[in-house]
């Protein structure tokens, strides 16, 4: 038999938040077709997988009731610290798609395996030679950072900044050392409730000239976008809002 | 007369060459049917806007024919040496959305501003106060990220390499140091011409144990994606075709 395709299903940016939101507002047909006739998934989250397929649900027909559906978590411990380290062994999830049956990864929202689990399955896929066909969908950095209007040409993202405030100054002063001499766009991420410390963060600690972009809610009704110097933005600070996903850039 | 919106406007990333391949497939419903009802557009290219246009219009009705829009080129000048310097003050291309009226930003292939064109005018709409909307479409970085199964929590996009070959190679042991000590992913492109030489480079510089992806062709029928150690490579070395756009990445 041959052997099955991991497909890379983008998940929408709204973490199944406002399902009011029609999908293919911001998915191709082609992603939601396919995802519709996939009945092995490996996802971040069981649960959200399964409220994610079923979203899918009311408007495409699903290739089995969603409660005969294979879906497998990546390991909690494993996500966590990040799977992308080549610690974890993810061949075993696999097995279905050395059986033949295409299979899905997923997820919170976005792409799998950008600023998010996934990576461990992808790099299992290439050991087995299973090939893999990333789906096109929404993925809130390359939305931010073409939307912010620095450099796209030179670009780096790096995670999520230290918590204790000293180590993210330290950080934040490297980084902003980074832009001035490369000129390399700096992307960075926070959990939503320390959003406001993090923009605060950035006003201290940045040069006046140095643009910052603070782009929130992508895709979705509240979205806000604006990229300004931090001179301007310490003139009239807007700290993001501590509920919603926030993408954070620095350039030149 | 409220301020128009600047519309970041995704292109498939068969630079128009399959005009076979249905344009939903890679795309957003919401996005096509933003782009047909846009009457002002700025592009890197007349022509291609031109026929991207005309593909839409096999699928949607466009607000106006397509010899009355109004498409303004980036001025080549400008956007071979990169226009996201901040040298080229592209606020007069935003005339008609200061007169209220929304506009389209596209590239040849994927989303303005990242790889690609744009960033002056998306940086002009922000000095304007003109509200700055990215679209969902391919992106090709992003495919090939997330297809590679490297750190997608920390990685770089460095645009295109020298083009003199000690040059690259002293590049490309620099990336590879940069890999090494920080387990960042650095992706990288070349004109297609030269993807077999790159290609080449990559196999006599980097160690051994390096992971290699290269992901052509991304979204298409041809569509190629491997990644493995630099060793497995040149055990059995597959170099890109010269004719496609391709993606390099390197990680550990």
């Amino acid at each position: 038999m041959a052997t099955g395709t991991l497909f890379l299903v983008p998940a929408p940016l709204d973490f199944g938040c406002t399902p009011e939101m029609p999908l293919n507002e911001v998915m191709p047909q082609s992603t939601l077709a396919t995802a519709a006739r996939l009945t092995h998934w490996v996802g971040e989250n069981a649960k959200s997988t399964r409220a994610y397929l079923k979203r899918i649900s009311a408007l495409l027909p699903l290739a089995q009731p969603l409660q005969q559906m294979s879906i497998v978590e990546l390991p909690r411990e494993v996500h966590k610290r990040g799977d992308h380290l080549g610690e974890f062994d993810a061949r075993p999830l696999l097995a279905p798609a050395l059986a033949g049956h295409d299979m899905g990864l997923v997820s919170e929202a976005g792409m799998p395996a950008i600023a998010d689990p996934g990576a461990s399955v992808v790099r299992a896929a290439h050991q087995l030679g299973v090939t893999v066909v990333p789906l096109v969908g929404p993925i809130s950095l390359m939305l931010a950072l073409a939307a912010s209007g620095l450099n796209g040409q030179n670009f780096a993202f790096v995670g999520y900044l230290p918590q204790d405030s000293a180590q993210r100054s330290a950080r934040l002063r490297s980084l902003s050392q980074l832009v001035q001499q490369s000129g390399q766009t700096q992307m960075f991420i926070e959990t939503p409730y320390r959003n406001a410390a993090l923009f605060q963060a950035l006003l201290s600690e940045l040069p006046g000239q140095t643009r910052l972009a603070v782009c929130s809610g992508l895709t979705l009704t509240h979205q806000q976008i604006r990229c300004q110097t931090v001179q301007a933005w310490k003139s009239q600070p807007v700290p993001p809002d501590k509920n919603t996903p926030c993408v954070f850039l620095i350039g030149r």
